[in-house]
Parts: structure tokens; C-alpha cells; sequence
């Protein structure tokens, strides 16, 4: 074999470029594509690697898969490291490597966190142009971290939002996020976590915590919730009995209960795997998603490998025809 | 979180800068060093992701790990794209991604295919270092593709052979190994396989086949074998019988088990996992090893991430230091 004609161009995509080039429409639509791919059977995800690995309390690990349908071949590396703050740095650290299908190439190195942020606000975006009420007026956010953000951003382009009402486990973060609604011209309000729920259409959780912060019988009908913080067993945010009481939806149905927010209700018999919906079953047509004015939906997002890599192929796809990407070969 | 801070210096090696800083002795030297961490517990591979795409024919996934003790963690993603060939490329494709494990930040991207083949190499060499006997003199070769050039060249290091026996399933593919054999000075003898069984002292298997190609009762006592072909489910190079007549010796338990050589002789209830040593003991002193001249050992090379991660470090340290690496920041 020939290491000349191995030595194709790999482009270099920046987390700067990336901020650039991807918008939240990019990232709406390479989201939505692949969910909708997902639940056709033509693209799927790996198997998850996630390894508390024993130094500097680190917590590391890919999500990888294929879209044979987008033709997107790669992985997310990273992890969590608690200790980066402090050295001034993110502690959530992600790159995204893709590879070319036909011939396993690797293609791009493109730096992932903003993306990360980027494509986890898309998916609750996603889910609410699908499943929210068409005249939902109240957003509320219950989490008001870097996160949460991104997702007030996206969620606040998918209805005529009026207002965001808000709640945080630490209060003094949510001059933050206020800060980001009156950017996007919206009144905000900080409030307790009951009159949240019987003010807004919409809600969506983006905490990490581990115990339910909303109760199911608090929740009014026709609300429509995305659940975006549960990624791991054991953490939870809103009460088993709301998922009884909704139509579940979610990115994907094994990640959602095992290691999402339906881990808590299928684990204590309230639902059964089947009451979970691949969201991209909606977006294909293929089923109602919300079927009438009163009902609760919720949208378990659990992030999945194959949302990074969709970001990450527009933003090579965006850098490389811009020249903003670095080139350099192996 | 500053970006600024987050974009440190990643250090890009390609396969030329691979091919002209790293040795054997460096190959050898760091995957002795892995092996033996590996069974203080101090390093440790994640599990392997491995799945055929459904394109393209091919076969992805990534192998990955921690070693504790030399501060290495990454990956080696890649796989084996049999159209490849026809386009003038390498059907095997490996990169491997290393982390700061203080950080979680990329720290560098070296290409992946000629660091496969050197630490493939390494472990047989390594294998017959701790194993084979002192007086050695012939060594047998089964297999005569690619790598099993590189095997040659290693496993004729370790001890002072004076000729070299081979077979390969295509005669054909033999003079190319021949001419190996010349460059370093052995004579060399395309044999059958009984013969080279009577004649070897080192036997390497480096082959792709999916039945044995060694019968135990052709081997003769004193033998040294590393089986080094097979790492699926199915792969098999030598009689399972062979694995219950000789002390077996591997790089992971694990592996070796399920997809390695002795996942026959476990299946067929001929052995036991216990049966299997990890080679890491015996260069830690903490298992002696051969113990006598007509004691048969059997090393089954399945092929861990950490020797690949192992190898690319050193590639990066040496590229780093002697300045071929390339930079880059993301």
C-alpha cells in the first residue's frame, strides 16, 4: 500500500470556527435529520463508553455511531473533569473525530463543546416545535446554568413566547439567565418551583440533580416538558409519577430507561419501555406526537453520539467551504 | 470558562514522523511496560467498541484505556475496510487520540497504522523475551503477510536464531518474508507445517484463518508459540488441544477467553480462565514463568488499546522533543 495515498486532508474545525459557522437553525436541522434517521433504522449509535477512570476524579468516555443515511461516521470523546474550573479551564471538555465511511479515513477534528451545547439546546428545540402547544405563550426554566442558556435560546425561536419563568436550585445564578431573555426581548421572572409549573406552556429541566424538583400533580395539562439534564443512572428531575401521567417521547428509548429521566418510572413498574417514543417517529410522520389540547407531553432528552456528530459534520461541512478550516494530513 | 485557556498546543504526528521516531527497542520497551502495569492494576482497558457499519463492508470501533502509572489515556479508533486495497489505500485504518489525563483536553492526534503493526510486533517479541527458552535457534513462522514481517523482524532480536522456517496458506506470499529473512541475515526455508512444528523453537501465528493451522501433537517440548492472528470470535490458528499441553500466557484474560486463541479451549471446557496468565505477572516477577526446558508456553496475543496508546506516546514524546510534531490548537 501506497502512505502517499493514504495521506488525505483531515480538516481542523476550531471551537472559535465552530461558534462561527454553526447556527441554532444548523443545529435544529442536523438534529431533526438525525432523529428522524434514528427512528427509520438508518442511523444508529454504538455503545456508550463512560469510565470514572481513577484520576483527578475524572469521568471519561465516547459516544460514537453512524448515519448511513447522512453518510456521518465518528465519535465524541471527553468527559468531565471538576477540577478544569479552577485552572480556568471547561471542566466538560468534548472533541468530535469523524471519519470517512467509504474508506475509515479520519476526515475532521472538530472541537466540541460549544457544540455540545449547541446540539443538546437543538434536541429540546426540536422536541418542542413537534409536541409543544401551537399557542403555548410561558416558558419555564427549571435550571439556570452555562446549559440553560443555549436552551432558552433555542426553545424561545420555536413559539411565540410572552414571558420565561424561572427557578434554580441556587437563586444567585438566575440574573444570568434573565440577562439572556432580555437579550431576546422577553419578560423574566424568578419564581417558586409550583407557580412555574401552573404558569408555563412549556418547561424544561437542564439541572443535574438527583432527586425530583418538579411533582407530577403540580404540572397543568397541556404542558409540554423537556427533561435535558438526566444523562446518567441515578440523577433525576421531575417526579415518576408525571412520566405515567404524559406521552413520553425521547432521542433514544435505551438510553431513556436506563440512563434518563424514564429510568426512575420504568424502574418502579409506573411505565413499561413501550410507553417510550423515539421522537423522530413523530418527526417522520409516523406518529400523532401530541394528540389534543389537555394532553402532557414529555420529551426525555438523554443525548445521544450521533446528535454531536450531525452538529459536527455541518459545522466541517461550513468551515471547509468558508476556509475556515485548518487542513493538515497523516 | 475562558476559551483562550482551554486551547493548548495539540501535537499532530503523522505516519512518516511515526516511522522515523519510533523504534522497535521503543516499541518493545513500551509495551513490556504496559503489560506490566497492566497487571499491577495500575492501567486498565475500557471495553471495545467494534460493530460492522452496514457500509462499505466495514468493520469500526475504537480501542481505549488508562494507564495510571505512565499518565497515558486515549484511544485508537479505526477498522478494517476491505475495498480499501482496490483504491490504493490501507484496509486497516487506525488514528490514535490522546488526552491529558490532568485535563481532559486533546493533547495529540498520531496516525495509527504503522504504530499497529510495530506494537503487534512488540508483544510477541515481548512474549518471547520473558518465554521462550535461552537457546532458541529456529524460528517458526506461520503466516507471511504484512505484519508478519514485522514479527520477523522483532521475534529476531530476542534471541540468536540461525534460520528461519515458514508456511503461509498462499505459498505465494512467502519470498516477500524470505526477503525479510535475508536482510537480517537468516537463512530462510519454506516448509510444511509438521516440519516446521519438528523444527521451530519460537513458532509465531500471524494469520487470518478461522481453523487450526498447528496440531498440539506436531508441536515438540521447549516450544515457545505466540498466537498472534487471532482477536474475534470465530478466529482460530492452533489445535484448542495445544492450549490444555501448554503453560498459556496472554495480554488480557478477557480477551483471550472470548476472542482470543483461547476461547476455543475454554468453549470446548479444555481449559479454564484460570489456566490463563496475564504476561504482565512474569515481568513483574510475580509468576516464573517458564520452568523447564520441555515446558510448552503459548503466549495469545489478542491486542489491547493500552499498547496502542502506549506506542503513540512515545511517537509523540519523540516527535515532540526532536521537533517533527506538527501543532495545532482547536
Amino acid at each position: 500500500m501506497k502512505d502517499a495515498a493514504d495521506a488525505a486532508a483531515i480538516a481542523i474545525v476550531s471551537e472559535d470556527v465552530c461558534k462561527e459557522v454553526v447556527s441554532r437553525a444548523d443545529a435544529f436541522e442536523a438534529v431533526e435529520k438525525v432523529f428522524a434517521a434514528m427512528a427509520r433504522g438508518d442511523a444508529y449509535n454504538f455503545p456508550v463508553i463512560r469510565e470514572a477512570i481513577g484520576h483527578a476524579d475524572a469521568l471519561y468516555g465516547f459516544k460514537s455511531g453512524f448515519d448511513r443515511a447522512g453518510l456521518v461516521l465518528g465519535l465524541k470523546s471527553g468527559g468531565y473533569w471538576p477540577g478544569n474550573a479552577a485552572r480556568g479551564l471547561t471542566n466538560h471538555q468534548s472533541t468530535v473525530f469523524l471519519f470517512d465511511p467509504d474508506t475509515g479515513r479520519l476526515r475532521a477534528l472538530v472541537g466540541g463543546n460549544h457544540l455540545t451545547a449547541l446540539r443538546t439546546a437543538a434536541a429540546s428545540a426540536v422536541s418542542i416545535a413537534h409536541l409543544a402547544r401551537r399557542d403555548a405563550k410561558v416558558l419555564g426554566m427549571v435550571g439556570a446554568g452555562h446549559q440553560a442558556q443555549f436552551q432558552l435560546r433555542a426553545a424561545a425561536e420555536q413559539r411565540r413566547f410572552e414571558r420565561v419563568v424561572a427557578w434554580n436550585y441556587h437563586p444567585d445564578m438566575l440574573p444570568k439567565l434573565g440577562a439572556v431573555a432580555a437579550e431576546i426581548g422577553l419578560p423574566f421572572e424568578a419564581v417558586e418551583r409550583e407557580r412555574l409549573c401552573a404558569e408555563a406552556d412549556v418547561i424544561i429541566t437542564i439541572g443535574s440533580s438527583t432527586e425530583p424538583q418538579i411533582m407530577a400533580d403540580w404540572v397543568k395539562p397541556g404542558t409540554h416538558l423537556a427533561c435535558m439534564g438526566t444523562d446518567t443512572r441515578g440523577k433525576q428531575e421531575v417526579d415518576p409519577a408525571l412520566l405515567a401521567r404524559a406521552t413520553v417521547f425521547t432521542d433514544e428509548v435505551a438510553q431513556s430507561i436506563t440512563i434518563g429521566e424514564a429510568q426512575h418510572a420504568v424502574a418502579q413498574g409506573l411505565i413499561g419501555e413501550d410507553a417510550v417514543t423515539p421522537l423522530g417517529r413523530v418527526i417522520n410522520g409516523d406518529h400523532p406526537g401530541r394528540t389534543g389540547d389537555d394532553e402532557i407531553t414529555l420529551f426525555d432528552g438523554t443525548g445521544v453520539g450521533l446528535q454531536d456528530l450531525a452538529a459536527a459534520a455541518v459545522a466541517m461541512a461550513r468551515a471547509v467551504e468558508s476556509g475556515k478550516a485548518q487542513t493538515l494530513t497523516l
